[in-house]
């Protein structure tokens, strides 16, 4: 069983060893900011392995669990710092869940780690020795998988790439810095844009949802789906600052293979052309540099839960 | 044996397994663009090996030999693209050299990695299991080890810090990009700083060299030494950047420990107060993020040549 909790919604996935999955639920998350730290986010990973549970007709107890949270998650189950979900930081996770007797813990760790792993294993990094995982949804996540082994670093908190400064002079981000590359290549990125772009007298074919007041990511995208050239515009410079990013990332870690995935898995598809165009013009020798394919993620946003399934079953 | 090929200079040892140094020599690069591509820096190995062999008595093709190499090197030997060693790009390093059969050569790699392996294995890095080597220069190079192993990356490419974009609209980089890393924090950096300040009335005080129509970075670092505060104001600089640039690779690694070496090593060592002053409030979550320890290379600019004689030693 495998629980990817999000800052906005909780994933949930009971799987075979070979990726089959053979029951999957998604819930909203509540965030209850009075509650001790980090337990809405317990309650809710309880809460969702017993509907998974109930799904299946085995016990939680018995279903091995693998949890995958939006943050840097140390060796011992302690979320370290969890932008998006602030009621959970510094909290002892694990622990918590352990005493709850209602789960079989066997690994907890960062969202985007799962997905890498979910992707290497059983997705578009099958058969690939070292890739870097991007998951793009409010912000960026990211996995690193080296010589088939994920690397969580010395404290749990590698991959955090959304955070890279590309941009020493860019937007302030929440995190205390300006130009983080997530201001740019995320779903908040598109919001951003759009909202500037409509400021300044563009986007105005595309009214804004009732009772919204701003244009979100969604809009766009169906936007650009829906023919707006201006809508695809932005959806264009996104994802120019995507390529630089990962052309950041290429340099360092020289990965076979960068896989694109989360909640805008199929933005990161519609994208994937002009990402492979950009790319080697970015990359340090140019044309001398080894080549590094890209993919979108076989499992979209369902690779965080079916990751942690994997994990916590010992078959990645 | 190693050897450590720069842009401007070779360094070769002969060390014992434990690190100890028997013989170290250096000669000047004389680079030689009309020669077959890879011919001038297999003559510069070939020369060193020959002499450090005079020097410790015992035939060259009976030492096993090491070289790193200032560019990306594919595993079987290949120069694939060297910036500050043109001549050498995409050539068969490896192959040339053992068709001169006067060396037994068992490693070649990035000079970079050497002095990463170097100072995990006998210096700064003893006992640690995940660190990232920064290597201060003409440019930036880059070594990492995780788990206690280097990463080479898919094609032998990984560990090249330097030209991660972290200004975007920054000074243009001979890469082709524009805001690397490199412009910022190097010796090339600190002698941009310098001209541009001096360019504007300040640094005044500090005369050129005779026959020099610029300042150096060791201009600037005399100048800091003996109390300037112009320049000690452009090595804080400096000092913020190379923060700014490991703080991203924090973010993306979480390693133990950053060594900082290479041929400013004791421009390093001037900056450590600053840089770990600085280094916390840039990390995501601040205070919230793990620790990471900053040290300055045991083995300055020999880490390349003593790092890549372990390597062929097989003592990482």
């Amino acid at each position: 069983m495998g629980i990817d909790v999000g800052g906005t919604k909780v994933l949930g996935v009971v799987a075979h060893h070979d990726g089959t999955v053979v029951a999957s639920l998604r819930t909203t998350v509540v965030h209850d900011e009075g509650s001790r730290p980090g337990e809405a986010l317990v309650a809710h990973v309880v809460e969702m392995a017993s509907a998974l549970s109930a799904e299946v007709g085995i016990p939680a107890t018995s279903l091995p669990l693998g949890v995958g949270m939006p943050g840097m998650v140390s060796h011992d189950g302690r979320m370290l710092y969890a932008p998006n979900f602030q009621s959970a930081s510094d909290a002892p996770i694990a622990e918590m869940l352990r005493a709850t007797q209602r789960v079989d813990l066997r690994y907890l760790g960062n969202d985007a780690d799962c997905a890498a792993v979910c992707e290497h294993r059983v997705g578009a990094g099958r058969g690939v020795h070292d890739l870097v995982m991007v998951t793009l949804g409010t912000g960026i996540g990211g996995g690193i998988i080296l010589d088939d082994r994920l690397v969580r670093g010395a404290h749990g908190a590698a991959g955090e790439f959304g955070h890279m400064v590309v941009d020493i002079d860019g937007p302030d981000c929440p995190c205390g810095a300006r130009g983080c590359w997530e201001r740019f290549a995320s779903g908040r990125a598109i919001e951003r844009m759009a909202n500037e772009a409509q400021a300044q007298g563009h986007l105005l074919d595309f009214p804004l949802r009732e009772g919204a007041s701003e244009l979100s990511g969604e809009d766009v995208t169906m936007a650009a789906r829906a023919g707006s050239k201006e809508a695809r515009a932005i959806l264009d410079e996104v994802a120019w600052w995507l390529a630089r990013g990962i052309a950041n990332l290429v340099g360092i870690l020289d990965p076979a293979l960068v896989v694109l995935g989360g909640g805008l898995s199929d933005v990161a598809a519609s994208m994937l052309d002009t990402l492979r165009a950009e790319l080697p013009g970015l990359l340090e020798g140019g044309t001398l540099h080894p080549n590094v394919a890209l993919e979108v993620a076989h499992h979209g946003e369902a690779a965080g839960a079916l990751g942690a399934a994997l994990l916590a079953g010992g078959c990645a």
